[in-house]
């Protein structure tokens, strides 16, 4: 057997050992007779594999004590909604509109709050970010939105934005879908973060959300229950059945991140130095090309998704 | 390995053949060389994947061509707030009360429309079903509610409610999570089907929704995009990242089921004939025990799960 790789933007290739483990596994977990497909989500075996999912995760990323994450369905595009449902108040966010991604969830929240766009880097069709310094934050707004990897512009924020820096109490929102676990965060700039699992951490099927305590608990009455952050929160992400596969999976990804090192480091900051030498690479080959380009500007180009074209059009087709 | 009964009511045990055929293509299915958690679930792989999931899942439950039938997210928690939003109007919906799944359904509801209770086994503590010519339903309902098997009370439909004979136009919504695929389905009275895939079909974090086509397109402002029937409709179940794994591993469920018979019968119908003849013993053991009772009326006990406790409560607890 020959393992292609698999370059799509997620669902995308997982570690090899990860899929061994999962094979071995998969009709007997640690002598249950069970396969962990099968368990009851509140039995104590399903329970060990969550909490070692959630702790391995909290530890990979230092999630700090006062932030809860949650395992949720539904991906991203859910969190569109979901996030104004739980944060908005049904008064107002702002938004920084830096590519498709950040777009979509403009629209989405605009079902439940009135959106503001602080700053969009449409002028230079999505090939920069703005600076935070013009960013046009209203003084109210109930949170600012950033999507910090936008995957198919190929802009990536090297450093998160500091809110209170800028003169705004508002919660920072990232959608880091299509980074998360590629480089550490800032937590302190943070008050949620979310990403479906699919392109970094394990298969199709979970969410996670990483929140701040003192965000839970004001969601808006037409909120669904299952999608109330503070619900889940109270039901450790068991409040419906969580996707018990899809944990267990990202479970054995994160131990596997875990095991990682580079240059003396290792999880996280290791997969950084990881990630930052392989688009180096990459980004060298495309600028010396007499083929190939990338429009972006080099201060804020994706270490993780690397769009480039052919210099001519016609080369770009066959391509 | 022993592979131990597993009576949990969801997530619960799975074929060993499916568990045996998803370990053997964990690294490559199909000669790809990749598994199936790492398709691009737009890539020609999973799609084949897919659509022959959906086509089993027609052929099993013989799902009439003017129902769609929708992989989602969620599971029946997230449903009960789903269906509201996609079909109540802001109007007004029925719901017939029956066990603590329809009473969770009912209550969610009442975030979304005006809610009023056709029906109830209250007075008798859930242990029969109130009868369809007894129920009071509004006139102008946009959709009647009934969950066909509580999975707590142990109270099954053995037949569906003809709303129309009832003098009723509104569409019959079931809650059939936890007893799909044991038995044939009425479409000719149905509306709208939904269930969690993790008690007969796979694992948890796939929803199937099956709904007449011409209840699509009907959904509220506030509902949000990923969750709007006619939007997950309109792209096959793609409109987010779909639980693929979850996804195959039902595919691979629908392909045993379709291969069981029984007394000549195949699919569907034998697993019916199965849960019958098994469900009759477990019945017949309880009536003519000294120590265990099941208080459910005859006429609609489950064959999908089976309460049960000690004539004494001394007993009970121990058990």
């Amino acid at each position: 057997m020959t393992r292609p790789f698999n370059f799509s933007a997620g669902p995308a290739i997982l570690p090899e050992a990860v899929l061994q483990q999962a094979a071995a596994e998969m009709l007997d977990w640690h002598c249950s007779g069970m396969s962990v497909m099968e368990m009851s989500h509140r039995g104590k075996e399903f329970v060990s594999i969550y909490e070692a999912a959630e702790a391995d995760f909290r530890e990979l990323l230092a999630v700090p004590a006062n932030f809860t994450i949650l395992f949720m369905q539904g991906g991203g595009l859910a969190e569109n909604a979901i996030v104004p449902l739980n944060l908005s108040l049904g008064a107002s966010a702002d938004f920084v509109v830096t590519g498709s991604w950040s777009d979509k969830s403009q629209k989405e929240a605009r079902k439940y709050c009135d959106v503001h766009i602080a700053a969009s880097n449409e002028s230079s069709h999505h090939t920069s970010l703005p600076a935070p310094a013009g960013w046009h934050l209203r003084h109210n707004t109930s949170y600012v939105h950033v999507c910090t990897n936008e995957t198919i512009h190929g802009v990536e924020f090297q450093e998160l934005p500091d809110l209170k820096a800028l003169g705004s109490d508002a919660p920072l929102v990232i959608d880091f879908s299509s980074h998360v676990a590629s480089r550490p965060v800032d937590w302190s700039r943070v008050g949620l973060a979310f990403g479906g699992a699919q392109k970094n951490l394990g298969p199709a099927g979970v969410t996670l959300v990483v929140v701040r305590e003192d965000l839970l608990g004001h969601a808006l009455s037409i909120c669904p229950s299952a999608f109330d952050y503070k619900t889940v929160a109270d039901h450790q992400s068991m409040y419906n059945t969580p996707p018990t596969y899809s944990i267990y999976i990202a479970g054995l990804t994160f131990a596997w991140l875990k095991r990682q090192t580079e240059n003396g480091l290792s999880g996280v900051a290791a997969m950084a130095q990881r990630n930052l030498a392989k688009a180096r690479l990459l980004y060298e080959a495309i600028d010396s090309s007499a083929l190939y380009f990338n429009k972006v500007d080099p201060s804020c180009r994706s270490r993780m998704n690397v769009p480039f074209s052919c210099v001519t059009s016609r080369a770009t087709k066959p391509f």
